[in-house]
């Protein structure tokens, strides 16, 4: 089998990455969480998962009957590092859902007419509809991070997009959408056990990218540039819920508990829903 | 429990269904096939359904690796009647798919502005990009069917869109859009049956509408609107392909092995796709 | 001929108009200016308009061509009272532009989906491209003044709306969109005076809607909803520029002066276009 | 002044121009008609214009108001060579309508990603609304002409463009949409005099592009890609109405005529309206 960009992802497992990772990864059993600081030493079992889950699922369709006969909207922006566990989420999220009213959006990086657009109007175009939840898989979040890490950005452009983020997002919600901020949170040995996985997955392979590969060694300029868009971009109205994702059955059941517990359905039922767990899910501070 | 619609459709089984359906499904085990005149008594074995299944995902991925390298456009219309597993075979298909390439596009009902519009626009709009997948669930083939059924257009649109379905297919064709066109058609026992297992999951009961239930009773006319559909539609350069879908997994091998046939893509892999089992999928005829 | 609305208009002038409305337009020559407190008593004649309206043209091509040369954005909002005289200013700006470079915006009444949007939404999508200078006939100011005035926006939207559009606007302009506020006023017996000549043209009467004809009886709301508006959105970042608009010719000048002074395009010859003047053209005090 | 393109219109005029257009040009009078076979030495005189056009001008009107209240759709394709006159009739036709119904339509080149589209794709989302008008400056005939004389597209694409064109004009028809197609007919003389005028004049500059003035040189080209555009696209269904425009006033009462003649509307007069001359407008024949 060929390695996707031949193999860099191994290599830099044995040439770069920091020896305190490359231990961790080879000494950890499958069910072992990687993150340090962490209460748990091992993943959520698999049927404590399921069932809570399977809760979840009915209180997800509940809440969606009730935003398609009430006309309400609910935007769900997922954000984190590279293999923090996005797309699974989401998938998670709509697998009971309606497509009709859960629509997934995952725009692809701006073409040369968007680029000469206000930066948020392509998103503006994917705003949901009466009825509907969108995911946004990547959002205008984009422009803190990633396009800071590669320079695709300038830092007047950065800068603009810092000043009117919190009035663009206020606007949305002030609309009456409810707005769910989740930056999903992933340890560095973490990250890199999971590209080793994609790596040597033909399923998987093609979610490494040249951003992926390149971003290895590039992991304090991620942290520095998430601090700052966390720090930024966490306002009263539209506040991130950053979720430890080491553990994805863990993550996945926060991400799930928080977006319920943000719309207002009927007959949601906060009880079975449960409250997330604070050492999971939390503000800024969680990211670590 | 409540059921929704009151439970309409446990009464449509034992009111209104025909004797036949309604004894073949009182007397079918879970792994039993419907459909009478099916060359198979039971639903193909999981294992094979898995092993077989793993191929196909690879070559999938490597499908919309090569759409995304070489900037071709791949359109699926998913049609069929309800229950017949649209959106659980699309759902196979975008499984280990990048969601920038694979997007799943199922549209509402037409608002009153579209519905002033060329009856296609709002399809358009919907096309495929340079290196995209769209995976239409539903699609302007509803003015066929469901529309004809519930009397939501006039005999003159139909006429009209039966007219201009071939041109507007072929354009597409024309343009280098790579069209297949899936009608998934499942027995009436069968339809009924998992109308029946909805009704009693609360994570299904989203998937029944007020056109479903209605539906029971009109199964007739959909079977007529369905043939002159099929027969009006099928042409040299769109083609119909039925997929015989009261077995599931036969019905998604089928799926996918037409949908991965259709594109050129690079390193594509016959041998291991298979030819799809012509019990199972075909033209027109196979609606039964 | 029959008179649209059945002669409303002519109706009101007898029976409803206050009396000073009544006499000035009765005694009115043709050039007379019938706003009370203006300078001049006759409007501006015919071939000092000309002459220096053909300065400005050539100034406004020199703009377009500096627009598409470097990609620059303008958007021009055209607001005021019906029959201020919006339509006839922008095609005096677009008279000899290149319709590729400098397009009109005029949105109808929102309908059902847009009405479940985010209200600034659709004039997102019609934000000028690069290289593009959009000209709105009436925009989002809507629900400043003939929503209140006509009830088509609940309070609480429109508390929203003043909330919401400082930092919108703000938004535009930090984008680099030069965004170009013109409010045109009129006086009421002015309005009534051109409400009359329309009324009595065959090619003028499409002009008169039914919003019109009642507005005629609510002359005070709509002072008092634009004292509001021009009030609440009168920014630094984003001023409005009032036109006083009796006079059609000194208004449209001032106006073009306004639109070309606000755009910073190459050899731009200030002496040659000239200051608005301070009695036709100024800030929200202008308004009377 | 500087002229644009140094001055390269007025060098072909002396170097580069056949004999006998240099010599036409030369010797003729303001309002002498350049086209040899024509039926007049003069142009119209402007009070015949005027009191004809200003009948039509009610007739567009009534048109209007007839197209809001039924929700009818007109699009009005207008080509022709540059310099035809396809922006000034335009702007008649436009002149006393309201511009939330009658929308002008003027594409730029298509970017990156229309490029990848369908190529009718971007036209469709611009397609009249119910109640709408669209006057399209320039449109898919693009592919026809210009596309062919500087080879932006292919050989294959625009045989595509041929093949597709007819069904695809079928379609708007049969869905309600009354489409007028007018080619305006230029000669040779005729179009050098009016890129004259435009070099020599600062506010008609704008008009002259790249294209314009590499142009001249492929007078031949142009004609064999009309000619061939023409016979290729004009069908029972959707016919074009050749109109020769080297009097511009005669050119637009025709283009006017056409335009009413085309549109069934309340009250329509057609003896009012009159039958476009037959010496000015027709069928491809007339091209010349
Ligand atoms: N040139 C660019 N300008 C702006 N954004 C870009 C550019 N290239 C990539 N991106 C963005 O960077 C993000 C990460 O890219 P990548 O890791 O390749 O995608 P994915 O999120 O699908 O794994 C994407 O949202 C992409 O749109
Ligand atoms: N029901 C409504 N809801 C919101 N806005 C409306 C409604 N009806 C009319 N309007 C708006 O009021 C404005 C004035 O209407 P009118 O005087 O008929 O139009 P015009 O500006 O073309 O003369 C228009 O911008 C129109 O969109
Ligand atoms: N690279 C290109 N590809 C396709 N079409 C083009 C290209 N460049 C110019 N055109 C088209 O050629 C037509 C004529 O161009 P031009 O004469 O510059 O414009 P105008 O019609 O505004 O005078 C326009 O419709 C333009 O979109
Ligand atoms: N009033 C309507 N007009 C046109 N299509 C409709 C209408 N109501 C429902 N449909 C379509 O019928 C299909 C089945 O509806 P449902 O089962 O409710 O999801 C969907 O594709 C709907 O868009």
């Amino acid at each position: 089998m060929t390695l996707p960009f031949d193999g860099a992802i191994t290599r830099y497992l044995n040439d770069g990455a920091p020896d305190a990772v490359r231990k961790a990864i080879e000494k950890a059993d499958k069910d072992d969480i990687l993150a340090e600081d962490w209460h748990w030493k091992e993943r959520l079992h698999r049927k404590d998962y399921k069932s809570h889950m399977e809760d979840l699922q009915r209180q997800l369709v509940r809440m969606a009957a009730d935003l398609k006969a009430t006309g309400k909207r609910v935007l769900v922006v997922f954000e984190g590092r590279d293999a923090a566990g996005k797309g699974g989420t989401i998938n998670v999220i709509r697998e009971n859902l309606n497509p009709r009213v859960a629509n997934v959006v995952a725009l692809s990086a701006p073409n040369e007419r968007e680029r000469g657009e206000w930066y948020f109007q392509r998103y503006v175009a994917r705003l949901p509809a009466a009825g509907e939840m969108a995911l946004f898989d990547r959002s205008w979040y984009n422009r803190g991070v990633v396009e800071q890490v590669f320079g695709f950005c300038t830092p007047a452009e950065r800068e603009r997009f810092f000043h009117q983020v919190p009035d663009f997002e206020r606007m949305l919600v002030e609309e009456g959408i409810t707005l769910v901020k989740l930056w999903l949170n992933v340890s560095r040995a973490e990250q890199l056990r999971r590209f080793l996985a994609r790596e040597g997955d033909p399923l998987k392979q093609w979610k490494l990218s040249r951003v992926d590969v390149e971003g290895l060694a590039l992991w304090d300029d991620y942290t520095d540039a998430i601090a700052e868009t966390l720090d930024r971009s966490h306002t009263d109205v539209a506040p991130w819920t950053v979720i430890r994702s080491d553990d994805k059955r863990r993550a996945r059941i926060a991400a799930v508990q928080t977006v319920l517990r943000a719309v207002d359905y009927e007959d949601r039922d906060d009880a079975l829903i449960g409250e997330p767990d604070p050492r999971i899910a939390g503000g800024p501070e969680l990211r670590g």
